[in-house]
């Protein structure tokens, strides 16, 4: 016996009811993102390595999925879909900028898989191209925002933060770089291991008793929004790009204030650093704190990469969706709609003999062009086996047309939840399967 | 000044207005295939390759991408969507059969790129595993036939013919395999460079010239396919394989005249061979023929595959679609409808100066609770500016939000084609947009 073919470790196949909920989910997102006038765009999944190199910082470049083809040249699977953007706007000069644009994608990193984490993932992205103004990094924020509630999701928030606070803070404390890039990856666990935890970190790499307190005192968070600004105005009113980064941050605040956003929706968190090396300035992260399932969406500015991959620079602001974990906890808690549920197929219609296929291939016709997803069973064969295959699939409607019925322009509707059956002329078909459809529906047979 | 970061050839970038162009047409593709009950599948793009190697023909497996991971697997990007459909066929037992799915994804070839020829490119794929009934084969037709429909396509024809009767024809000759596949490369060519053509690269591949006449004879096609049929039973009723293969095409037949396809929509065609090693039963072909753009989808009944990844043998038939070459036909020809256009936005609200921003973000967000793609403009600016950008962008109506409209309740809306320009009072806002977007539509400035 032969061994059963795998899927590579970290990659997996959707299954039609998994991809009927992606389906759902990706057809939402969409529909938000094309709602505030983003466009969709679609790149290659193969990038020369040159274009992928160099923009995520050491330990990411190592994740790349790097091969020679056959023409001898250095390419890579996409590691993220902000490069290949920057790239398509070095490209193309004739877009118009500010140029909006999502894209829902497939990414690879030759990560070690674990729960949660994939080789191939999907990402969704929303970038706005070619605007230094606030109100685009407010926009990518409240997109983010109307896509969560979209989705059924509430109680969650966008932690704001900037990467020019933190290097005004560096510049303050006189920390040279390579020390700068340990510290802000030891505060951004803050979260994760507290304080304290934070404390002995920075004190292995170096940094002494009273720069790490120094630094939690500029780092201090006030009450509010409004307060931590405060806080921060005052202690780093002398350090010039710390002041950029604090005004940037109160556009944001007022902005996000004039949206159709909630107040309480964003809270500045002068601890969140974010991984990535291109970002610039705002930073933001989206926390889902009910359910308590953490950080769902990520993005920030990045004024500096499109100019690293062609002559023209453009300023740029984006944020990332994790599709997977989005798609996990709405599986997870139920909250996709009951329509959504383990097959596309609302009707199966049963064939008794041959000679009655003309039957019901014409009543699967008629259903089919009235916009009702219908199924003909693949061969004549015993009703039990036909309504077996109905029951194993969660259809919720049968049609059967025996010779009988066929006799008398007649078909039987089953209702598969209830088993209760109906002689229905040709003529009423429709109305009779649409309400037997709702009635199933509300009872969740149709629900994964 | 750097150079300027190029995509790979043969691969490509979707552009937004090419891209809306896309999601028309899968969308549509994915309604059709899911009316006929068929569910949506996605496996990754990377795979073992012991999994593809040794599908598709020698020729083929010298095209497939591969390359070592960095745990020192070999592995390969999909070069089709039927082999990865076996292996899921073969690891998942729990799948209900028969299986009926459908997956429109990228897949990658290492060919020479040429005009339509691409190392990327899509397919669209609707297959039936486990069942050897007719039907089924009936159904992957039909669906591409309805999908074809649906995408505005109205001359086309669809070629079948059945790998059996090949082997029939083979075998009747004394054909050695080795000879035979020679054989068939050339009889494939007949539409292409004409039976002389064929028959000097069959005299080259050492046939003699009575073999060939004996062939021609077995291979000649009749008025319709009743009457190629009659000519195929007369002359191949003494070779079993050749039998079995005719019956199956009997019922096809009778199938195609059963279901929603008109009768002259199907022709047996004894020439068609199709590239594929794995086929084993009927072949499909559907050809446009008005206009005159060929072959635009292809198929077949592959029994053996699922066998040849797993223990576990499932009979299968499926169809492809090439998304590529289709949405390149309905572009040049405009096919798609009118509000296909080069921009998801309907409607940019304009933004005059700081202190009226919540004005227009307010506008904004009534329109999208609408359902109304609505674009706020990035940052205060003139506008002039303001409206250059919805003229190149092709965005069929704006909002301005001024000063003196805004302290009566009222907004100008500005249709883009006529340049017509209305006060609206906030409150008969929605109904305003309305017509002027029906307007511009069939005025044709969305489109692109």
């Amino acid at each position: 016996m032969k061994a059963t073919p795998q899927v590579l470790k970290g990659m997996r196949d959707f299954l039609p009811s998994r991809m009927i909920l992606r389906h759902y989910v990706t057809d939402e997102l969409r529909r938000v993102f094309e709602r505030f006038g983003f466009e969709p765009l679609q790149t290659p999944a193969v990038e020369y390595a040159e274009t992928l190199e160099g923009k995520f910082g050491e330990e990411a470049d190592k994740l790349i999925y790097r091969f020679e083809d056959r023409g001898g040249r250095n390419v890579g699977l996409r590691y993220d879909l902000t490069v290949p953007l920057a790239r398509v706007v070095s490209m193309y000069p004739e877009l118009v900028k500010p140029f909006k644009r999502y894209q829902i994608a497939p990414v690879w990193r030759a990560e070690r898989p674990q729960k949660g984490r994939y080789r191939e993932f999907y990402q969704c992205d929303v970038d706005v191209v070619g605007s230094t103004s606030m109100i685009a990094d407010v926009e990518v924020v409240t997109v983010a925002y109307q896509a969560l509630r979209q989705l059924g999701f509430s109680g969650f928030r966008v932690l704001i933060n900037n990467r020019k606070i933190l290097h005004g803070v560096a510049t303050k404390l006189g920390l040279p770089d390579s020390q700068a890039a340990l510290v802000w990856r030891a505060i951004d666990k803050w979260d994760k291991i507290g304080p304290e935890g934070v404390r002995s970190e920075l004190l292995e790499s170096g940094l002494s008793p009273n720069t790490i307190d120094q630094l939690y005192e500029l780092f201090e968070t006030g009450q509010d929004s409004a307060d931590t600004l405060d806080n921060l105005n005052d202690r780093l009113s002398d350090v010039p790009i710390a002041v950029e980064g604090i005004r940037e941050l109160e556009q944001i605040v007022r902005y996000l204030s004039l949206s159709e956003v909630p107040p309480d929706f964003n809270r500045i968190d002068t601890h969140m650093v974010r991984g990535l090396d291109y970002y610039t300035g705002p930073i933001f992260e989206v926390v889902v704190e009910q359910p308590r399932i953490g950080s769902i969406c990520g993005g920030g500015r990045y004024d500096h990469l499109v100019g690293m991959l062609g002559s023209v620079p453009f300023p740029a602001v984006g944020i990332s969706l994790g599709l997977d974990r989005l798609i996990d906890v709405i599986d997870e808690l139920g909250m996709a709609p009951s329509d959504v549920g383990s097959t596309v197929t609302q009707v199966l219609v049963t064939v008794f003999e041959p000679s009655l296929l003309g039957t019901s291939l014409g009543v699967a016709a008629s259903l089919r062009a009235a916009g009702i997803n219908t199924e003909v069973y693949m061969e004549p064969d015993k009703l039990s086996h036909q309504l077996r295959y109905a029951s194993r699939k969660n259809v919720p409607v049968v049609i059967i047309a025996g010779p009988d019925e066929a006799s008398r322009g007649e078909v039987i509707v089953r209702n598969m939840v209830t088993g209760r059956q109906n002689q229905i002329e040709r003529g009423a078909l429709l109305s009779a399967i649409q309400s037997e459809m709702d009635a199933a529906v509300s009872t969740g047979v149709a629900s994964p």
